[in-house]
């Protein structure tokens, strides 16, 4: 069996061992549910191939591999009470399911419990991954918040745009990785040098994100087409689109997406197009390579040898092209 | 001035040092409103006290009592999205000031912010503090399930009632002590008495609020008379009367109290009369009594000389009479 595939597995072994058959039912059960509806655990893959990577048995991570996963479903949980969107990964959300009250309280619930599976960390390595997780809590709270001003503001710029999905995910990528070479006791610059490549994968993973909403294959991504632009998200497609389009077709892409009363359909297809004749997919896709390029940079300063560090990288270029 | 005084000065201004001067405003102006809208700071003083009695600089408590307050605030915030409450101290709370959204959003941000506070803590104690802080947290998330369960069930138990207040409102006063005597490195067996001793106290602290809704001083108490009848809470009171009541009265009492379409006077002052001649102020005063007892009990084995245990001993009684 692949290492990503043994890791993987007791991720999801260590995930079901966590103790959720606990009273009351009506907050355990919904942390439960949010933490077993199927993600693809690339968040604690990551902490584990970072700990293995700098030659610490992968194991030893797993309390902080456990602790950003359990993080990460509950932005998810409150992130889909704020968005109000009932669906994720097709089946319903936490606050959709049982009530909003219920996903507050077991969100919250679930960070206290990322903290409190950190505790079975090394003693020596407490303090650096109490600081990770607070640190990356607070700034994608913050990621979050600048994504929620978006929705009222009609000028967002490009840089206001990346900065904003660098809070909300890519810091996150950065720290899982950052989690494992913590572990794995990695130097300092080496520590810094996984930080930055994982920050500027996120970066270019969520614009991958983006050009896939309106450009993916529906089956492979698993995601319906267009729902970006159905949720009025400024993405990156949108803001390059404002910014390139000029008189008719500026008014033509700002009238179908602000306007709720065209069947989905008929916007999703005529904001394509306009996407496709001002090109921003190719835009996108170099913005894109521009952070995978700065991912790669940061990559190679990690003070490792090429075939210690060649499981990571294969991953990374996965999640580039979006086989995972 | 009293050291009591100078402990209140001491956290007002370190929580006055807290950075919110931060962008985005609308997460960060939340978070600071919310931790200076007038709260007592009963415990993170009960913190410096407790670190203070055991003989430790109560500064060096300081990170942990305003983990503990940060804390506090979060629920708060919270708890008010969840109770739709638009008031507190008399002052809108934070999801009516801004919305349901940013009140989620900034309580989650401080509650990160309370576990990236106790890292000013020395780091022999961090392990502790971390553990006091997750276990509690998720405590008070399993009380505040309960209270919300309590809502929809018509039997609620007195029992029941006390497990509930035990974990939303009790576990975090007996944490607020021992976090002080964890700073201070008292022993396993002086830990566990003045958390036991906290709990009880926190319990009694909750009867006597119950009774103060209905029968105390409003210029004093500084709430409005009767808030949880109106809000339809199942508090000691109303489940003690329950109990006793019978017959007619025991119908008018459930009469009054489910039904919306009365005037709210009319509604307290039935519910009200109807606590009088069941006396069942009396009987919360002597299960309010039990737990004080309970609590000095433990208080008494706290291995000290009773000196140094008088000015903790003084807040809790005026904790216990309200004066504070």
């Amino acid at each position: 069996m692949k290492k990503t595939d043994v890791f993987q597995n007791l991720i999801n072994k260590k995930i079901g061992e966590l103790h959720f058959d606990k009273s009351p039912r009506e907050l355990y059960e919904p942390m439960e549910y949010a933490l077993t509806m199927g993600g693809k655990r690339i968040r604690p893959l990551l902490t584990l191939l970072a700990c293995d990577m700098f030659g610490e048995i992968a194991e030893k991570a797993i309390p902080a591999a456990l602790a950003i996963e359990v993080f990460h479903n509950f932005t998810l949980v409150h992130d889909d009470i704020m968005d109000v969107a009932p669906l994720r990964r097709g089946k319903e959300t936490v606050y959709k399911k049982w009530n909003p009250n219920i996903g507050i309280l077991s969100g919250d619930a679930m960070l206290a419990k990322a903290f409190e599976i950190l505790l079975d960390s090394d003693k020596t390595q407490l303090k650096d991954l109490v600081q990770l997780l607070s640190k990356v809590a607070i700034e994608v709270c913050e990621g979050q918040q600048l994504d929620m001003n978006f929705e009222h503001i009609e000028q967002v710029s490009i840089p206001e745009y990346l900065e904003m999905i660098r809070l909300k995910t890519a810091v996150l990528v950065g720290s899982a990785l950052l989690a494992g070479a913590i572990v794995a006791n990695a130097s300092a610059k080496d520590r810094d040098a996984i930080y930055k490549f994982g920050e500027n994968l996120g970066i270019a993973f969520q614009l991958k994100d983006d050009i896939l909403d309106v450009f993916g294959d529906e089956d492979k991504f698993g995601k319906k087409k267009g729902g970006d632009i159905v949720a009025k998200k400024k993405t990156y497609l949108y803001l390059k689109a404002h910014e390139l389009a000029k008189g008719k077709t500026l008014n033509t892409l700002i009238y179908y997406f602000v306007n709720s009363t065209f069947d989905e359909e008929a916007k999703i297809s005529e904001i394509s197009a306009i996407y496709k004749q001002l090109k921003v997919k190719e835009a996108a896709e170099k913005q894109m390579n521009v952070y995978w390029q700065k991912a790669l940079v940061h990559f190679k300063k990690i003070d490792l040898p090429e075939k210690n560090k060649k499981q990571l990288f294969e991953i990374a270029e996965k999640l580039m092209v979006r086989e995972f």
